[in-house]
């Protein structure tokens, strides 16, 4: 049987990463990287051709016919594209349908979250959403829950810091309401079966490891650790007042990074901090298929296992440049 | 077993109408037809009463305890409201989760249309679709196509302009695009299997009769009739412009609701008859269930018979009110 070609718009991004890495561990793909004209002989892409992949270049803004020659021998797209870029998917997708691929997955790769007004972010990724279907280009939506990798705070001796996604996080509302999380690096393995799978073919996918409430894992981490945390609550005013704040400098004119981030994490520690949308149940009732229930064998990565290798040292940090630049942003302050 | 407590919001509108009759036949429920206070003790209401119906005052734009005292008995909530108010339903699905109902079915009822963009009125049930998901309110969505009765042009005799809905249709495009139809008095039929199947719940349902092209809708009607029929077609673009034309008198001011119906048909016809979005594939693709799979043993009006009844006079003509306005409008102009 001849590999299936998978091109991939995203792929030195986290998910995409995880993406190409879950591709080439299942062997039987032939993977694409699709990348900016200007990127394609960076060093992250040529280290991608040393691990077999072909570097291929796409200009998302580009003509609609180039586009189309760059995806047509294509079987499956993904586009795992950044935050900012989400609009850019509605002349990919357009190509993709022209090209006749026969699966397209847009960038959803987020958390399980009601369209029309809960995140701003989800609400962009609908319009995509509802362009691909006025298309009818088959599709799979798969989202994947929080990341292991930016659940946890950090710890009082900072042993830990080199691993934190963000810190300074709180404990949204009461810290009791359950959390679908998975490890960024499984991601890349369930999208391998979930491209290949007929039951997922337009349809929703909602991947998760496990279900943790934030209290139970401060708990984990002090009883790990043994150290002691602090916990510190908050409330969904709180986080309305921020998401306001952002809204009003963006109003004002700001355009940074930052504000967008201050916006968009309120938004998500409402939904799966305090709604609760992140849930296996919730996503069932919104339609989607789980991998619990595609693949109920699938070894994953034990959270607990994960946390251990946290405090081993063994992790790996995640968004370096959005660290790289709280960093910055925080010394600057000072 | 006691009967299933049923509400319905707009009993006295074409489809509201059907499904009271759909459910008083089905002879399981305990139909409340929820009618503005004003309106309870119309004749409209009083025949509803004679027939089983109890007349329950509810004010949509009221208080929220009102709303909720009104339907904490219902099991189901059935709304069928005016193409005018779809978003008075938004406050009534928060009263609905508040009162417990245990499934809503929100004014869908029309032909398979996509979000975003390509109807209007499509688009206004997605942001009550939306509040709903964010609700966790249990629902159906159900669409059933467009109506035998409204699917054929008047013949040249004039002889069945009695049951015509629309006078001086065109044949939308080439007129070879399949199009799922369904009389009218089946939709309340489809609805009383619909809102006790636990298959159909937060599920998007399609119910459809039949599938046929404009061409052989006419061919049908010149050999049944024995006229000759004018085939008069319109492209994309001429309803392209009409939608241009009803959106700058509506930015001028236009709130009639002739520049309603004209921009909304004009969408419904690019839908149905160019895009070719109103069929049991593309539902499919887009998720939904179809009665065909649902209930394959369903005894549904067949299309060539009703129109036999439309020429021997029997058949009963829709929108009384629009027609009226249709006359008036033409007779203003002369």
């Amino acid at each position: 049987m001849p590999s299936l070609r998978v091109g991939i718009v995203g792929a030195g991004g986290e998910t995409g990463g995880s993406i190409v890495n879950g591709l080439l561990e299942a062997g039987d793909f032939d993977v694409v990287a699709l990348v900016r004209p200007a990127s394609a002989s960076k060093p992250a892409n040529t280290a991608l051709k040393q691990r077999g992949v072909e570097i291929r270049p796409i200009d998302l803004s580009g003509s609609q016919d180039a586009m189309v020659d760059a995806l047509k021998d294509l079987e499956v797209v993904i586009s795992a594209v950044s935050a900012g870029e989400q609009l850019a998917q509605i002349p990919l997708a357009t190509a993709t349908k022209a090209a006749g691929v026969k699966r397209f997955l847009p960038c959803a790769f987020i958390t399980v979250i009601p369209p029309g007004g809960v995140q701003g972010l989800r609400d962009e990724k609908e319009h995509v959403y509802n362009h691909i279907k006025q298309l009818s280009l088959p599709y799979t939506i798969v989202d994947v829950g929080w990341w292991y990798q930016i659940s946890f705070p950090e710890l009082p001796s900072g042993k830990i810091d080199y691993a934190i996604g963000f810190k300074g996080q709180t404990i949204a509302g009461d810290g009791n309401v359950p959390n679908a999380i998975t490890d960024l690096r499984d991601i890349g393995r369930y999208v391998a079966k979930i491209i290949v799978d007929d039951r997922t073919l337009n349809k929703y996918v909602f991947v998760y490891n496990e279900l943790w409430k934030p209290n139970d894992i401060y708990s984990l981490l002090e009883k790990l650790s043994g150290e002691k945390l602090e916990r510190k609550y908050t409330s969904r005013e709180t986080f309305e007042a921020q998401i306001k704040d952002a809204d009003e400098k963006m109003a004002n004119g700001a355009t940074d990074f930052l504000t967008h981030v201050q916006k968009v994490t309120a938004q998500y520690l409402i939904s799966w901090g305090i709604r609760g949308d992140n849930t296996p149940e919730y996503a069932k009732y919104l339609g989607y298929l789980t991998s619990k229930d595609l693949y109920p064998d699938f070894n994953f990565k034990d959270y607990e296992e994960y946390i251990k290798e946290v405090l081993d040292g063994k992790a790996k940090g995640v968004y370096a440049e959005l660290r790289e630049l709280q960093k910055q942003m925080s010394a600057a302050q000072k």
